[in-house]
């Protein structure tokens, strides 16, 4: 049985071979090839915490993978992390426990990550450079680094939060590594980018339709629970090609479910990103088309993920 | 993060404590005290294989466990063992994963023994002496382990198995530890028994009802899956004192299933043993009675076995 920690993950983890996995991950979802038990979960009601048990099979793979994530968020008042978590990865072919993950989010955040990047790389127009990222938390870096990664180094970032001192942060970790600057005035940013990423927990949106010129994509990975929206609902119903990690989950509690809840699109308008990637449906077809990749994650991602960390460690 | 193997853990049991532990686990999930969310559970239909996932927490325990547990019967085919798993024990306040017990379905065969005889000694007689254990795997050594540990070394021992050879087998596992001999005959052994203890995989009626006396105690813990039979339904069904770990798994899919889908039990007259335990409601109240007990296995026994495991790490 391997056991890793936290860093010894992240030495293992090739974000481009790992945005290839993903990729793969997303089509077996979209084709219906990933054996997927509905979420376990337990809750701690006197700490407002949860446990979240995501686990599944892609036909084929030597192993299946069990992923368990809680959320604690009174942690932050002592300093630890709100989040944490192991991945288990298993035989199946002999049930054994092949690994032990203990990557206390990492993976969920790489794999998020990966998969704004893979979104965008496949709905933004050919020849986007300017990218606005939206947040500044870990998963602002995240989309920056794997954007670059699956992309490449031409791209050029500003990053909006609420806090210019985060904004700053995010800015200094990348400076050297690509062009990236902080941006003012979230109006201005939007206005200019050709690409924009929405990574916050904000329950009100923050991207204005009238913001949003033509041929923008938007990749929206922050609502993925009842209650958030980072985008206006009209921009939703704007938008010409519209993508979903998870059509159920995105219809549900993504952030389409705002412009679907009030009839303003039809689920038939959404396609799922697994399809587009194995080109069963189209994507953007004119460079004038707003597009918006709606990303609540799957646990196929999850599963691809914990694969290609054991494969590397195989690879050592 | 602690680790531990199955030998580290093996080590780490006190089976007094751990008895102790697991009582305090049937009371509470007989009392509604323990959060238990459905069993996950995957399959692996090309190989006739699954896994369940099970977990829960009790209320006021400083962690939950969720145990993990895979059934590869092909396994055998290449001598690997066919149940396989690991117990993550993860904190109630916090959501860290205090430690990944790689027990590979030892604490389950732990649990299992030591609820064998629980159940015994709170619903045979006091006088009981002779007890005869049907079945020959590693249950059966579980058994009787669990029965001198929480009851007393006065207890003798008859083993009956269809291979003679795998009774010797068992008996020459205990020879020098307690009285213990193989059953030639099984009516014969079932007859002048005081406690009978069922440890088969048996799909048939082993045990018949005109070979039990007045006054004994059964504990049938063969039958947890839909088709399995240890008792004759008569022998259920003219028992005055039946006692299940869980009401709803033993009517479902237990020993009691068999009487109760063919009317000859009430649902009303079967007790849970965690009421049993905490004098909610009287087991066994006359030495003539014949007494069942139907374990089919509770979460809540992994529950408490996980966390003797971890508090006997951290006490040393």
């Amino acid at each position: 049985m391997i056991i890793l920690d936290r860093a010894q993950i992240e030495d293992l983890i090739d974000l481009e071979i790992a945005g290839q996995a993903i990729a793969a991950a997303y089509i077996a979802a979209s084709r219906g090839h990933v054996n997927l038990p509905a979420v376990g979960h337990i809750t701690f009601p006197d700490r407002s915490a949860d446990c979240h048990i995501k686990y599944g099979h892609v036909q084929g793979d030597p192993n299946f993978v069990i992923k368990v994530a809680t959320g604690f968020p009174q942690n932050a008042e002592t300093g630890l992390p709100t989040g944490n978590g192991v991945s288990l990865v298993m035989s199946a072919q002999t049930g054994a426990v092949n690994a032990v993950l203990h990557d206390q989010m990492l993976l969920t955040d790489i794999r998020t990550g990966l998969g704004g990047a893979i979104a965008t790389k496949n709905l933004a127009r050919a020849d986007s450079r300017r990218v606005l990222v939206v947040g500044t938390g870990p998963q602002a870096l995240r989309q920056i680094q794997s954007h670059i990664a699956l992309i490449g180094d031409h791209l050029t970032f500003e990053v909006w939060g609420r806090s210019n001192a985060k904004a700053q942060a995010v800015v200094a970790a990348m400076t050297g590594k690509c062009a990236i600057a902080v941006a003012p005035d979230l109006e201005a940013a939007a206005c200019k980018a050709d690409i924009i990423v929405t990574a916050t927990g904000s329950n009100t949106p923050l991207i204005k339709d009238e913001w949003v010129n033509r041929g923008t994509h938007v990749t929206a990975l922050g609502a993925d629970a009842p209650g958030k929206q980072e985008l206006e609902t009209n921009l939703v119903a704007r938008a010409d090609v519209l993508v979903a990690d998870s059509s159920a989950q995105c219809l549900d509690h993504g952030e389409f479910c705002h412009a679907f809840g009030t009839a303003k699109i039809l689920a038939t308008q959404v396609s799922e990103l697994g399809l587009v990637l194995s080109g069963d449906v189209r994507g953007r077809t004119d460079p004038a088309q707003i597009s918006i990749a709606d990303l609540t994650g799957i646990a196929a991602q999850d599963i691809a993920i914990a694969n290609v960390v054991l494969a590397a460690q195989g690879a050592n």
